[in-house]
């Protein structure tokens, strides 16, 4: 037996979960996790529909997107992830999908403003939209530069990426991130959900503004904070 | 046994109603059922998923919020709860969710305005949206001002809680409430969809008026008027 | 055994389509059938939720809406179906919903204009929407008004009833008929597609215009005229 | 057994595939697949519900629309389908439905831009809405003329059918085709969910521009072009 077993189920339970949460068609979607011990991640083979998919299908891969195990071939944005794991040390599982509504706001190419405290539970900013990559980004190596645009958006709007865990890829769609793969899963649902109800909230006010500071940093603060008390302890 | 298991396997039965009727995604929302007898309510514990959701884990307290039974944190709502069980004597259960459509009219900080006989069937006047809370509510004791700020929002708008069974919170989504918690349940589902129709009908015809005087009292009555003939004697 | 035993079961089963088919919140609807021979009419209970209604609870009446077998008080809208059984000869069975769509093309006040083939493949006019009722209307014979409305703007739009087998009453909502309680729940279905289909053109392009005569007719006829080819002959 | 058993049962799974995937309502869609070596096509019958549909229902023609075998009449569009296979040597089967986004860009007159990737994955132009027909057309063979409209528009917009697998038929809905039945299938899944995703997108920003080239061409090309690194080898 893989002495990655461990780490492929957890991969194959997690992405079971975006039929189920009604966040793909077909095969538009990917979750991956990782095993920092090991200093590899396991992802979805590519173009493997949900239904047929099977353990021993999901890819390992080190975090220079070089195959560790598998016999198919891993998932086209492959190595999104793998710079995103060695980048960013505190990911443990990283969600793509193509989501009706968050795609909606990454082809409108616009920041899902926070408008609510559904968004303000889980994250205190707007959530933001990377530019669309420029041309030699594109035709370089361009999943490892979808990579580095999101550490730019991250970057010029001084964001953490262990307190805003989600990002849109202008004309393309969301990636979503956590401590563990179903983590990252869960962040995709509530992404799709907050795109759903900015969507409706713009179409009743046009004019409305942003949730303000205080009501957003209590939200926040207690699901999050030090004295969070969301939750069981 | 606790002498509340009648109690807590109510307000387990309508928590289980919510996922049922599509009103909430993962966690997000809670339903309490009130003992007038004894003066305490129950609650869903913070947090739980309503898959692994047990009768034994809902919490029993009293109007002040104080534990009486059970061993989980209870819902992070449930001072909001307990002042509206200890101010409005009538209420047997209460609801928060944060329904899609409900929540687009919170967070566009709009009362819902009465369009149709949907809406008059079960309440006769617009859906009230409660402003949102000042900053030192909020930096207080939040969920307990909550519940003054709903309070507020029906002594401003001149209506009784017995006949307007629901409310939003602006930037944040619904309470409704009802007889029973089964009924405060029924009351989050007819404000979701009726917050649909308004939505719709908004960006059929933006200038659309009030349904007329006659046939919401009209329709109110048929329900819940002295003279009723809508449902079964 | 009642003498409407068929009778109601074909009433039983055809409101069991409603919730199936998405068109109904909790109770909010109701089906009718007919049976010409008798000259009586079976309808659904008043606020029987569909998941506990029996076949028994079914009520018979006849076309003045006077109760001839059945425990149960029948629909509240019970005059508005005896009326138009009365009136048209040729209805087998009519249903009444609050279907989210068709409500809000009533809710805005405007009739439903036919865009497309879908329509078309249906109903050769716009869907009618019958102005609010009048304050003597209303507090009136209500039901029964509600029949009369639905007269007038079948009188003023020049439709004939078995060519339109639809309305909307405004601020309300739709009704629909056809030769078969069956075939009056079908077309409650249809009505809420193209009812969502219109409300989609509109926001996509608010200047559209209706499909040109010669199509309409083509798609009409192809499935109702002399020389239908659509369905096994 | 009929010689054409394989194609029937082929036609079938990709016709129940239809209410599956949530395209259809009642029997509004039909799917045909092709046998090239026989030069036939099976297509589903007229008019008949996809839960009591069977095997032998399914009825056998050549590319001139003459029933080779069956008892039952073939489906309303039936010449549309043997123009296309006529015409479109590489085609191996054909989807027809009136799905909702779909149908409400086609009412709305209007190709769907390409403005993202999930779009630019499986074509890299705007989908073409071909101009509703003359009256010609429409009083002459309709169905036939269908055809000629869609080759007409391919013409018109220099489209290439084994690249552009879809198109609208002004104020009708969709065709989609491909290698396969089942992947014609596909494609009318992925239509309504990129008409859906349009939709949304111009709502939220009406001013928004296309996708631009290098990010269309690479996305299209990963999965068609000459060095395709999507799916499994």
């Amino acid at each position: 037996m893989s002495k990655y077993q461990d780490l492929k189920e957890e991969c194959y339970e997690a992405n079971l979960q975006l039929p189920k949460l009604g966040l793909v068609l077909f095969t538009f979607g990917n979750v991956s996790a990782v095993d920092r011990v090991n200093a590899v991640f396991a992802i979805k083979p590519s173009g493997v529909p949900y239904e047929t998919l099977k353990v021993e299908d999901i890819v390992i891969l080190d975090y220079d997107a070089n195959v560790v195990e598998g016999n198919k071939r891993a998932s086209s944005d492959t190595k999104t992830h793998a710079l995103l794991y060695k980048t960013w040390s505190e990911i443990g599982g990283i969600t793509h999908t193509h989501s009706t509504y968050a795609v909606a706001w990454a082809q409108a190419g616009m920041d899902i403003p926070i408008l609510g405290t559904t968004h303000a539970d889980h994250c205190h900013q707007d959530i933001p939209c990377a530019p669309v990559l420029t041309d030699e980004m594109i035709q370089g190596d361009y999943e490892y530069e979808t990579g580095n645009q999101i550490f730019d958006v991250f970057a010029a709007q001084n964001l953490k990426y262990t307190e805003m865990e989600m990002v849109l890829l202008q004309n393309h769609g969301p990636f979503t991130w956590g401590k563990t793969a179903q983590k990252s899963v869960y962040n995709a649902a509530v992404l799709e959900e907050v795109a759903r109800m900015a969507y409706l909230t713009k179409q009743i006010n046009p004019n409305v503004e942003r949730i303000k500071e205080t009501l957003r940093n209590k939200h926040y603060e207690r699901k999050h904070g030090k004295n969070a008390y969301y939750g069981q302890k």
